[in-house]
């Protein structure tokens, strides 16, 4: 198998699964119970919190674990919700994942709420003047960012983006899950109020996430129950899965300091995957690519293919790629990022999501490559040859 | 360590570990995507889903993988919210989990519903007449009454209670987070519309649960993004605690077959340690015992000691045991279920959680009677020789 889909999922970093086994063992105890053998338990517990702040240059007690992403999401939204509403006014964008955009979807069917969904350029980014007049002063409640594109990589600017939310009085939320462990995520002395992280997109397993609630932030909790998580995020704590997820925050962190000092060996697979495509294979299009991007994802057109035949003829290959994110997989509707950055539903329809990761080698690249190759020639004389 | 809080939280069955490693090492594909890799993990996912129905009886699309008990409970009282705001009156009763009675009270302060809570008669059980009172036809939304409660293991009368709610026309919610894999659940033609469970208390992990909705039942998620669990709980699955959760089902399913035809072997430890601690020690009262209790929970008064003092020395000769349920450890207010029952403050804090498994042996139940024996003595020589 050559796995090239690293932003559906990732596989577990040893070291992660190391971490992760002695509390589905021995030190089983729940971590909120009193006596020595949850000592332990509890200690992994506040250790993952640190390596988590440390990840994102944050406090430990601003870290809230959750369990993935879309939680984390959600209960960012519904808290901005519920603390604040006299503002009934969201501001996102139409390259946004689900997690967000059905959830704010749901909140406008049940609550009334009003949405403003910035488009994208052809590069896949905002316009920030675009966000500067959709704010609606004391009225909009939160401006909702992702960091990077699940599907194309492209890199939002939330930096600038969150100063005129908050500027404005308005709380700014990204989704950062994509961004994790590729490129570097600061928190201090930002102006982002709550940010969303997955375990399973590097390297940690599914089941584990974060929400970052930033100390001078209100938050109202989604789950309510036990005071665990100093009583924002209610249910016994996952000690396994919030140490692997500590252990993949530490990793993730030394995987980023390397880049300092050294290229960073994921852009090298993917631009050498990029280079060869584009030169070998005649009319392909990366989608985003005068965006800045994630080091590990490419998105790709190749004219007179079909999305579905290609994933379909790899599959054959033993390479794993999408053709659109993992959740709209099995679905037939056209991805609304790429549609936002102004491609036709059948330039769509052509697109493939590559994704690399720090596992990837040089050998299965190339191996892809020739791979692509191949099933490119075979669909386009398919294509061609019916009458 | 001699294990007695099982309560609290259960170890993983061997063969629930054993489900489960295959998805944190190779299988680690997203049960979504497409590709052939992607098989053999929504299998697993599926089969799951069996192996639970099997367990609850009742069908697999009625079975929701939740993060755990707290957000299946969450998610049904709002669900109940959600879908009909003209009934803002709750019911449910004083020896309820947090995860029920936090969640009803954050909806009384932001949404202003209405609770009443049944009080509990000395035995721990609800009385029948008190809901039958307290509904008010067209107006209570929901009655929520756990199954069997964590502290004493008192079983409450839930298919007598859920026959009158939905008489009623309120929908009835069941907790049965203590009673899974200790006493039969049957869900098929019950008049229960929703029921949680979770992993991790009977040897499957935490970060796991189910969330039962009855298919004749609406159902409005909590969360809310990606298509998964047929759009009532968005997220990636989790394969790897799926798929143990669906072992500790079937495993489960075995123990309680098991019963038909042989004495229940964890009542036999329960019933021996009871009958040695009343016979060895004086002034022991047995929490709850006139009412129907789960096989393997034990609450104990022993009368001239103190819970926290018990635990401490119990916990220094490596007996664990609970001075109430986990989530309150730490807090020094009373447990609210015993306080239910009629047991004054300080009868409450002379009162100790024994809960066994199915992995407690007699040698261990033995050496932690004469340890309570020593430690009883110890304290009530200490409480009456102070000045």
């Amino acid at each position: 198998m050559i796995y090239l889909d690293n932003n559906a999922t990732t596989q577990l970093d040893p070291a992660v699964l190391e971490a992760m086994l002695p509390f589905l063992k021995d030190h089983f105890a729940n971590p909120s119970s009193a006596y020595s053998a949850a000592k332990p338990v509890r200690k992994a517990v506040n250790l993952a919190r640190e390596q988590a702040a440390a990840f994102l240059d944050c406090d430990p007690d601003e870290i809230i674990f959750t369990s993935g992403g879309t939680e984390a999401d959600n209960a960012a939204i519904l808290s901005a919700r519920r603390l604040y509403p006299e503002k009934n006014h969201f501001v996102t964008c139409a390259a946004e994942h689900d997690a967000i955009t059905n959830c704010l979807k749901s909140l406008q069917s049940t609550d009334g709420i009003e949405i403003t969904s910035l488009s994208t350029r052809p590069d896949g980014t905002i316009d920030l003047d675009e966000l500067r007049h959709a704010i609606r002063p004391g009225r909009t409640a939160m401006v909702t960012l992702m960091m990077a594109n699940n599907e194309t990589g492209v890199i939002q600017p939330v930096t600038a983006a969150s100063e005129i939310a908050e500027s404005s009085g308005a709380l700014f939320h990204t989704d950062a899950v994509q961004a994790a462990a590729k490129i570097p995520i600061r928190l201090r002395n930002s102006s982002i109020h709550s940010l969303a992280l997955s375990g399973h997109k590097f390297h940690a397993p599914k089941g584990i996430g974060i929400l970052y609630i930033n100390r001078r932030t209100a938050f109202h909790p989604l789950l309510t129950g036990g005071s665990q998580e100093n009583q924002r995020r209610a249910g016994t704590e996952n000690p396994a899965a919030i140490a692997a997820l500590g252990t993949a925050c530490q990793l993730g962190l030394q995987h980023l300091d390397s880049l300092t000092s050294n290229p960073d060996p994921v852009a090298a697979l993917r631009d050498h995957f990029e280079q060869q495509i584009t030169s070998l294979i005649e009319g392909v299009t990366i989608n985003g690519s005068s965006a800045p991007r994630t080091p590990n994802t490419s998105n790709l057109r190749i004219s007179g293919t079909e999305a579905a035949a290609m994933t379909l003829l790899l599959d054959q290959k033993g390479v794993c790629i999408s053709a659109g994110s993992a959740c709209h997989s099995g679905s037939h509707h056209i991805s609304p990022v790429l549609a936002a950055m102004g491609l036709s539903p059948s330039e769509a329809r052509q697109s493939l999501r590559i994704s690399f990761s720090r596992f990837s080698t040089l050998t299965e690249t190339n191996t892809a490559i020739t791979h692509f190759i191949s099933a490119t020639t075979r669909i386009r004389s398919l294509l061609t040859s019916t009458p």
